[in-house]
């Protein structure tokens, strides 16, 4: 039996909607977002998040940068569009999907002689970037489905699945893609705390879309990858350093030091467009670090004592952790350095 | 300034008084126990947990099998000693100090020739099983302290502190004998889910205690092992085989592999009770399960949507990833089969 699949956010012609993922699983809330800073907001507070979603999110603003009202010159449509690129690109420091988008609208628009033109080439341009991220996910799926023969029981942190795209996600992708065929497939999902975005999201669009899953504690990982439970770790990126060191939801680095002490392969899934050549090793990422009420209270309950708090959002996973990428363009294998620099090469010839 | 510390449990002649650490840190309940069926209960639902703690609070539950009302005979004492050592062994499964402690009480008790005599010597075996463990705790946290010499940030995880023992903890006993001479500590307390015993009880008590804390996420651990803010990591330890594989926490292996991974030491420290031969390795030990509410639901507020859970009390951390054993015979260090045999038998000689 197919059911109806969620979708993270939709264009709607003036404005843009999406699921409100703070609310999630109690409750399932639609919200329109009119203006680049109810985007900004939507984004700092993490109503969207996953950097696929947010890179789609941030190209629609662009638009709703040129609107209410339209500006009367094609001079302060373009002014507008520089200012709203910095606004979104400083939302959330560590996702270079934001700034990617943002740029990239402004580039396609700016050639448009009339206010006019301009939201039409920048609107154009946020719909392509909507559906190559779509097909993004959809190849990210195969590539993965043929990667992971044989690998039915999959381990996933943080959500980066439908909630996380304009798709079907990155590290759930290839669970799609097999559900899709027929083929047995399970996840194991670690909640990942504070937010967790494991439990409240992932753990509701697999159970969404009839696809077994079991929750664990984070700290449960590495007995769930020692105890034989699990095939293979998949998990998304927020940015990719040139050497291939992954910035991703924290936890991630230390489920990829149990997954190598375990002999369990760990793949990272994720477009093209998170790796990011001016980044040269994980050490020069910037890691966001988030409010201690995150770690204090836990559904809305104080659960600590009154201390100090250490809340990073992220954490860089070394390279040589890595079994693989799989991406749109395929599978990157090591040494990464070489396959992320000919890989994006061939991608923008 | 130094402030009154808290004491897990005391015996209060009649009964067993514990802190009900189901209730903290928004509230101090003191909880009087007055049959083995209590204390079980009590165990079960971990208003009292933590190996050494329990093996003390199991050596009191004897002493309580042979009240109200008082054996007729010294067989019908016998009778209850032994009815009683089997309902508080199997309170929970992997805390080898649970059995260890009633057996010992059972077996110094036995002599007697009067249910007033048995009661006496199972009493005064009780006494000294919480006064060796408030003297190990004092010793390992001698051991740690001459160990660990310069190492003044220390990473732990779930609670092996005062609240986990009749003295000073063992995983925190180095920080206490540290505050005690004035030396500096700090803590970065891991806040362990499911439960919370990192961010409810050992953020609460080291706060108490006015020694630095901060509390992280558990996936958080990793990123502050990678960034230089710990100097070593120390666990204490359920239960530890022959080899030196060791049950703790569920969380502890990751723990262990992003240490290794990250080049920081890994302690683990506990008393010899916690040692058990006829382990022979950690595939032997039994870990318990727990129940799928603790990680779906928080202070009544569901966190997770409805789908399977697997929720491990445990994990076992392999030998090799473990820098030393801090014990209160002093440091035992690789090869552990042999240290630990070595240990062992001069300790019961």
């Amino acid at each position: 039996m197919r059911r109806a699949l969620v979708t993270a956010l939709e264009w709607r012609g003036d404005h843009l909607e999406i699921i409100d993922q703070t609310a999630l699983p109690s409750r399932f809330l639609l919200l329109p977002l009119r203006t680049v800073a109810e985007v900004v907001a939507a984004i700092r507070r993490l109503a969207i998040r996953g950097a696929p979603a947010l890179g789609v999110c941030a190209a629609f603003a662009m638009v709703l940068a040129l609107d209410d009202p339209p500006p009367a010159t094609a001079a302060e449509a373009r002014d507008r569009l520089a200012s709203a690129a910095g606004q979104i690109g400083g939302a959330r420091p560590t996702a270079v999907n934001l700034s990617w988008a943002a740029e990239r609208v402004a580039a396609a628009a700016s050639p448009g002689g009339t206010p006019g033109e301009i939201r039409q080439l920048a609107l154009a341009e946020a719909e392509r970037i909507r559906d190559a991220d779509r097909e993004s996910c959809r190849a990210i799926g195969e590539a993965a489905r043929a990667e992971l023969t044989g690998a039915a029981r999959l381990m996933t942190t943080c959500n980066a699945g439908r909630l996380a795209s304009a798709g079907i996600g990155t590290a759930l992708a290839v669970v799609y893609a097999r559900a899709e065929v027929g083929e047995p497939v399970s996840v194991l999902a670690c909640e990942t705390r504070p937010l967790l975005q494991g439990a409240r999201l992932t753990a509701w669009e697999l159970a969404e879309a009839g696809i077994p899953v079991t929750l664990i504690p984070d700290g449960a990982a590495g007995a769930a990858l020692a105890s034989g439970r699990v095939d293979a770790v998949i998990v998304g990126c927020d940015r990719v350093a040139a050497n291939g060191d992954t910035a991703n939801k924290v936890g991630t680095f230390p489920l990829a030091t149990a997954a190598r002490a375990t002999g369990i392969p760990f793949y990272v899934a994720g477009p093209l467009a998170s790796f990011d050549l001016g980044t040269v090793t994980g050490a020069d990422i910037v890691i966001e670090e988030r409010p201690a009420a995150e770690v204090r209270c836990l559904g809305g309950v104080a659960v600590a004592a009154e201390v100090d708090v250490w809340n990073p959002a992220f954490d860089v996973t070394p390279a040589d952790l890595i079994t693989a990428f799989i991406t749109e363009a395929g599978v990157l294998r090591p040494p990464f350095g070489q396959a992320i620099a000919r890989t994006l090469a061939d991608a923008h010839r």
